[in-house]
């Protein structure tokens, strides 16, 4: 087995501790490693043959000193020369490893996303193996907590057997509230959590049929099979994706495919979107505030709190539901409700023609 | 005229920006330079013969430091051994003054106050100056502008004269809010701005009267008239301060004596008790936000809020009525109706052992 993983998300949600050069999956919201460190250390128990991490030009440095020390399981960091959205992203990797093993299988994972239940993917990704062997896309289907009316569902459907994989009956974008409390109640309707699982022939077989333009670009470049990396095709790399249409895998493929199966899986999943996703991948302290990387934090009068900091003492006083970020260049104080907004102050600070410390 | 500057002050309600050893005067809340100086600055243009600045000796140095520039008048820091309230303070310089001058006018004015309109307060103390060379305690009652519970009030006795001075019925520690409302519509209360004249031997007279300890105390000592300071005099200080009580100047004299009068002005004044008063004494920006020394600063959807910053770019995303604090050592956030719990952060610090750094 291959793992993919996609690492080239840019963003500013998590302003200020992300920056443009430093996106969510390279910096430590919930521990000591990177969202990025933690995606790889989490899929080596199932000793891949390589792991491949497609990322932008502008991270590719960095994310290649961050997992410079897993020395266990060779690791490929393929450079995007731009940003095309996933579709682009997991054909690139799917023609080089199709170059050296057509009917390998690859896992494409998510670098910014948190598991607290790890076994339970590894699980998941084991019994959906066989399915992808025989030439289905398997999407992983994340069983729903809530009505969440920012994600996308995958209805199942269930009736003949246990585990699944199941076959999908169809993708819903995000749903109006009444609809995504339907979808929690009827039990066979799933979050799309953007992990797959599938041959590399196989899904490169299905871009050609539902994104020609894309399966043709692909098919136009002679990976040497040789090498794991794109070297001297680099221009060449270029030059195609400067021509692609940006499209998600899920619209181009997984939405018109009839090969696609879905595994549902519980594993405290989280896309951790913004700083109010923090209570669900961080503990609450005695207090019911949720710290990150906090020195010495003092609440009085003051609950349900985000706060991030460092070597700063931090107190709140008399405040709930409040995100408190403090990096030595820049504070953010937010309403966990008003946590979109932060975007905002990105754009504030780049339209004041704010340094590249700062964005 | 002689000038008394009360500078003994200490106290947590604007951690952390101010400290332990760097209390409320000694910091720079609405400007550049700090309060202290500011209150020095003030007083210039009225020539006095002398600047006797009374504070403790944790602070002298740092005192002498910040009035080191001031070099058109003689300026004097009296070093108390500790802090016994304002009566022995006073009763310090004025015996000073007493030991040159006997009959010398001393204006007593807090070094921690805001005053927007310094021209007004000049004029009111050359207004009282006549009154107080008479021998009357003379008071600086502040125009009410709202019916604050938290001061204590000056009824005066208007009825006879135009501008003032005006004798003073009687003294009133804070009231319910129904009577504090009743003193504003009335009109002939006044704030207690803790601001006096007075000549130094009758001021010595009145403490010998109504604070027989003090006034004993003081008389005791042999002030050399060749020199300003305490000088050889300190362990007599010493002994003497460990043995007084504390005492209001206010509590001990004002509300006893017969001689007190009042002088009702109008200057913009704000004891600039906590952190909730900065919008008295701070200009709103656009945003209707209160900026005090803040680098960048970018508020999204927020108003009324609190910002002191210095090199940290800070954004406010979703929040009202908040003060935001940050300092390279500690942040502070704090609703704005929840100021007076500052005080409590300082508390749980110490009793965590925080250094001296962050208290």
């Amino acid at each position: 087995m291959y793992i993919v993983i996609l690492a080239g998300g840019s963003g500013t949600r998590f302003w200020p501790l992300s920056r443009t050069s430093r996106p969510k999956q390279l910096i430590s919201i919930t521990g000591d490693r990177t969202m990025l460190q933690r995606t790889v250390e989490r899929v080596l128990p199932l000793k891949p043959k390589r792991i491949l991490i497609v990322t932008n030009h502008l991270q590719a440095d960095e994310t290649s000193r961050q997992v410079s020390s897993y020395d266990t399981i060779p690791i490929d960091v393929i450079s995007e020369p731009m940003a095309k959205n996933t579709a682009p992203a997991i054909g690139l990797a799917a023609t080089i490893i199709a170059a050296h093993d057509p009917k390998g299988t690859m896992a494409v994972l998510p670098a910014d996303h948190f598991i607290r239940d790890e076994e339970a993917l590894l699980q998941t990704i084991s019994l959906s193996a066989k399915s992808a062997a025989n030439g289905y896309l398997v999407t992983l289907g994340i069983m729903p907590t809530r009505p969440e009316t920012g994600y996308g569902y995958i209805e199942a459907d269930m009736e003949l057997r246990g585990d699944g994989p199941f076959p999908v009956v169809r993708f819903v974008e995000k749903p109006a509230f009444e609809t995504a409390l339907s979808y929690l109640q009827a039990g066979n309707f799933f979050w799309n959590s953007g992990m797959f699982l599938w041959r590399a022939d196989v899904i490169l077989e299905e871009i050609k049929t539902y994104i020609p333009e894309l399966g043709q670009a692909l098919a136009k470049i002679n990976f040497n099979s040789d090498v794991w990396e794109l070297s001297d095709l680099k221009s060449q790399v270029e030059v195609m994706f400067k021509n692609l249409t940006s499209v998600s895998i899920d619209y181009g493929v997984m939405e018109k495919s009839t090969r696609v199966q879905v595994v549902p899986v519980e594993m405290g999943w989280s896309d951790v979107g913004s700083w109010s996703a923090i209570p669900e991948v961080v503990e609450a302290n005695n207090d019911g505030n949720f710290l990150i990387n906090t020195g010495d934090y003092v609440a009085i009068n003051s609950k349900n709190c985000v706060v991030y900091g460092d070597k700063q003492t931090i107190a709140t006083v008399g405040v709930d539901d409040l995100i408190v970020v403090s990096t030595p260049e820049a504070l953010l104080v937010c309403h966990r409700d008003a946590a979109q907004d932060v975007k905002k102050v990105v754009e504030e600070l780049t339209a004041r023609g704010a340094t590249a410390t700062i964005l």
